[in-house]
């Protein structure tokens, strides 16, 4: 493997060696010459993108000849989109419905934001049926003055909006607990990611409004779901970040993502990120609640295991190509995928297409935002032959990707929590992609 | 009116003076103090935000008792947000049922992000139910090499997303052409306007690989709906920042914003970005279709009218407190609202709360792109008395925005299209919000 400095850039800086096809310097250059040269039936080996226009007929398809679908209150995909859909992943079938998670299909999108009716969800007992004139916040504990607040209320502070991540932190666990790779498209994988403009109210804010006491260093958040899911919170997470979420992508909050309120700790695992939000208990110390002993802990080789590993490390993933597409021959393509770090802004994404001799940097699509989901993408000339498609990313603190290898050495054998590794598609003479551990 | 000084500054500046009650500085400290206050029963004279705590009894709501909801492929709001819809305007009702619009509930929304399910829609003959496997792009006329392009050709081209205002020219007509301000809900007037994040192909890209001709000047753009909607775009506009966009906040086109594909001009008004884009002709001049002739031209005083009057002006609103809204007492408020120029970047907010005696700078939320949305946020601490809010917006080029005042002194009596005037609702003592011309 090559070895590669670290850059904050966020402009790719492609190699002066050999490229592997992979460059992005010569992007619009090459990307003209080779799809002109495809449509005009030229002698890349492509095959062509576009075809050579015939003379208007006279006829029109049905769609161009009548009165369309009348004007809707809230819009739907289009039927042809039918099998965009999340990946549904119940943990225990019918013997407990509601405990699973439903995965964002990050394949078959694009950009940053996730849209609200994809946005990954991750239940312990199901979606409860929220009546906002119902609910309420508590803060108490800690506090000087214990406070309810209807949602009514909380709407009337003063808000901010970002746009960030939310990972579950057992995402990514079929890629590292079986012995073999499964071949499921990537979102069913790895879509316990998602990524939103989420608008609140500073945690903060509430947090003064009731007066912390001396002594208060955590928050146990609970939710209103019947599994009653919590999670105890560091108390500086609140004066830092914390939001109490009330939208997401500009709309009021989705059930699945915790109608009518929710906690936001940007990049901080997602269970955290307690939804249903009922009550916050300012708290000495963490309550260690059933949700953070029996669950979402990290065991290590020795019998041990970490626990309160909060933060979500750096990760990306190639999107497309991805395991069980197809390539249609060889030609131009464009790799395309998502990076995020829980530590600020991802500085770089490297990709190699021969399992890692040789990288190159991927463009950064901006703005690049701390905490939040980025698209990179970088072209590639696929010459036909067997590939081994990674990347790796490096976040603004030099955290940097590590390999399968290195997380299975680390941890214990059924550990599957906060797996962050690289992960490889391998290209096939035939186009067929898949899979694979390297 | 006090005057005000241009400023680039993303960040507010108060002024040293009265502040009616508008000041951002002492934002956090008053915002916690005078909330700490109501919720202690202080006597700032506002409704208390939060009630005291009482000990938490022994019962629980059904939701939290019960299984709640399955995992769902495709999420949707909560039953309790049914209200929150695109208010839908049909211009002649059963005899032109497709002819009309779709506005986003802006009154409703938070952020900059509108959900794809509420993006604003303006059909001229219904939206086309478009299989995109059967459906086609050809660019043809100058150009060396006519090409048409499936949609699964076009999904292989390298791809850029950007975040980016879609306003119709015909917004906010329904604030200038009557003589009495009409009381309905801020979105029902000026939800013309939505902002997402769209992915797609650089239009040169296409136009580069089918090779411009000499003389090339314009290009005729033209959809498939059954209303053949088409408009001329100067050519610069593609080497420019065009965009043929297939992915909206990461999924694909919605069928109200044209799926499979559609036309993005950056900042350019909203009938431009032809929807359901079938053919792009590259020509000399414009073909001045129907839909720049007979529509989408402003008329002046003199008789004449001005015709490809592309670009947006300098827009903003304030969306919460807004007309039919009720102020609930006296005490603290957030102003909010959203802003956007097709020119650039919006440099800064002013809002009144007076008639535009006094103006403060508002906080803009950042990041501040370029032709996008962005929202402003201001403290306000409502006295109970009469009150006359107003924003101001100001892009990067130095581009204010006017008075209604100075648009029907410029325009002809009829004229509704570019309608980016100042907007003005009125607070009375009873804390009820109208709709008013100032």
């Amino acid at each position: 493997m090559k070895k590669t400095e670290l850059s904050a850039s966020r402009e790719a800086r492609p190699s002066q060696g050999h490229d592997n096809g992979v460059n992005r310097r010569s992007f619009l250059a090459r990307g003209v010459k080779a799809a002109g040269m495809m449509a005009a039936g030229g002698a890349t080996g492509g095959a062509a993108l576009a075809r050579a226009a015939e003379p208007i007929g006279s006829t029109f398809p049905a769609w161009s000849t009548v009165i369309g679908a009348p004007f809707r209150g809230y819009g739907q995909p289009s039927r042809f989109e039918e099998p965009t859909k999340r990946f549904v992943a119940r943990a225990y079938g019918d013997l407990a419905p509601g405990t699973g998670s439903a995965r964002t299909p990050l394949e078959a999108l694009e950009g940053v934001i996730t849209p609200n009716g994809l946005h990954f969800e991750r239940s312990h007992n199901g979606v409860p049926d929220i009546d906002p004139a119902q609910h309420t916040l508590m803060i108490h504990g800690l506090v000087k003055r214990p406070l309810v607040f209807s949602m009514a209320s909380l709407l009337r502070y003063p808000k901010i909006s970002r746009t960030c991540f939310i990972e579950c932190a057992g995402n990514s666990s079929q890629n590292i607990l079986p012995a073999e790779p499964l071949q499921l498209p990537v979102g069913a994988v790895h879509g316990l990611v998602s990524c939103a403009e989420w608008t609140g109210i500073p945690l903060a804010l509430l947090l003064q409004e009731a007066g912390i006491e001396p002594g208060a260093k955590w928050l146990l958040a609970e939710g209103a779901d019947s599994a009653g899911m919590s999670r105890s919170v560091p108390i500086a997470k609140a004066f830092d970040d914390a939001m109490v979420a009330l939208y997401q992508n500009g709309e009021r909050l989705r059930p699945e993502q915790g109608y009518p309120v929710r906690l936001l700790l940007p990049g901080w695992e997602g269970n955290m990120n307690v939804k249903w939000l009922r009550r916050i208990k300012v708290t000495e110390g963490p309550t260690h609640t059933k949700d953070e002993t029996s669950k979402y802990t990290d065991p290590l080789p020795d019998g041990k295991a970490r626990q309160f590993t909060l933060g979500i490390e750096v990760k990306s993933l190639i999107t497309r190509p991805s395991a069980g597409m197809k390539m249609e021959g060889r030609g131009l393509y464009e790799i395309s995928g998502i990076a995020w770090s829980g530590a600020g802004r991802i500085a770089r994404v490297e990709v190699t297409a021969d399992g890692g001799t040789n990288w190159q940097n991927a463009m950064l699509e901006g703005p690049v935002l701390s905490k939040s989901v980025v698209r990179f993408r970088l072209p590639w000339q696929w010459n036909g032959s067997n590939a081994l498609l990674q990347s790796r990313a490096t976040d603004e603190k030099g955290n940097v990707q590590p390999t399968r290898k290195a997380y299975k050495e680390a941890m214990a054998v059924d550990s599957r929590f906060h797996n962050n590794t690289i992960v490889t598609w391998s290209v096939d003479a035939d186009g067929s992609i898949k899979n694979v551990f390297a």
